[in-house]
């Protein structure tokens, strides 16, 4: 099951997809400790530019983990890095899919580099960035 | 309580402790579908190169989120991005603290940079980065 | 409170009735690892021959081991076996009742028999099944 | 991703492995109502024949429940039925894995038969039984 750099092919994907619930974004916020007004407080919310609670950015970006730690490229690699731009709010009932896309495989260096995208059930994107990781060596 | 741009000034700092526990990194396993055996799998990772299970990377920057969603620049600020560099892992048990420092405060495009660090109870570095946000207009 | 073989009933039932609500499906799912679409992907869902998310078949047996485990036979006894047959799909919202009646009470192999079945508030069958307990020793 | 009966070979099998902790139990007693002192009172339990809290015997069907659903068959597959027997308490921190192996294709009732064992880090079998799913239509 452990993919080591040299089986990793560039344009490789992955994806999950899952319904973002208040019991998800109740949990992300008793773990994380961010109660942000934003995620909390739906009479703020009301009130704010997206008028209702929308989800933790971190959330979301956990399902690209999730891609990452779990299918591609998987168990064994190192995390080394991830840059991420939110360019839409997930509200809570959306439905959001994680997508990782290999764009570099350094035999040499033996780092993995993925595009990941999170987009939501209108096919908007609501999170892009770029993830470096280090898979597990033979 | 909202901080807007002209309020910010470049050096000001926040931090959050925290303790990472097993149940957070059940939960975070569970509402971001990261089942990574790393986390989750006690026996393989007395295997692994840590030789016990790490907490998701993404967890510790759930705090980083929580410092900057709560504190600075706080309530009403939009997430536009982030850098992470992990740099050591995070055990169960560890305690964590989270600390986010503005580097620069840019009032005509209203954009606050802050370099966003994780720290061990050891004092070592095990999340770096770069945040970007959009404080509230006034 | 304990229930020994000779003093258990063939006829005797106990039940509980349960709202199963969408934080029990996220949780069951974190817990167990079961992220099947059919449960936490609301989109795809839609799509399938039941239209919506269903609850873990699972999580509706926990209701019957809670019956067994608490009431009848009640704490004390050793779960030996249990066989399902799932016939409805439970949706997030339904209340479903477990019952178990007990079919057998063997004293001389101290091992009691129950018919268990799980309805929801329609009366419909979601589950049926047999289960076989110990109950603890004088 | 999605499996017909077709493509189901008698041989085939496939895992997952997890640490259960006790938030585990405390999740599984909390949405199923399976307060049995055996998974919540540290102190009967104690004085109980296994000497400690043993994990609910439910939540390690879920392990083959998320096999089931997630991997083999896999997604679209309809859960029919499950006999299980308990062979062996799992308690808090044991390392357990849930293999399922295809026994039967039954191309003209549509119907895959599985055996299902959960064994600990020592290798004893926990729990043994069979499921009946029905993959989905072509």
């Amino acid at each position: 099951m452990v993919r080591t750099i040299d089986t990793i092919q560039v344009g490789e994907s992955a994806s999950m997809t899952k319904t973002v619930t208040e019991t998800d974004v109740v949990l992300f916020a008793g773990i994380s400790g961010d109660f942000n007004p934003a995620h909390i407080d739906e009479e703020s919310a009301k009130q704010s530019m997206f008028g209702k609670r929308i989800a933790h950015g971190m959330l979301s970006v956990g399902f690209i983990s999730a891609v990452l730690g779990t299918k591609l490229p998987g168990p064994g690699s190192i995390y080394v890095g991830q840059e991420i731009k939110f360019t839409k709010p997930v509200f809570i009932g959306d439905t959001v899919t994680a997508t990782a896309t290999v764009t570099e495989a350094n035999v040499e260096k033996n780092r993995v580099t993925l595009d990941t995208i999170v987009t939501n059930q209108d096919g908007d994107v609501v999170i892009k960035g770029v993830a470096t990781l280090m898979p597990p060596k033979k």
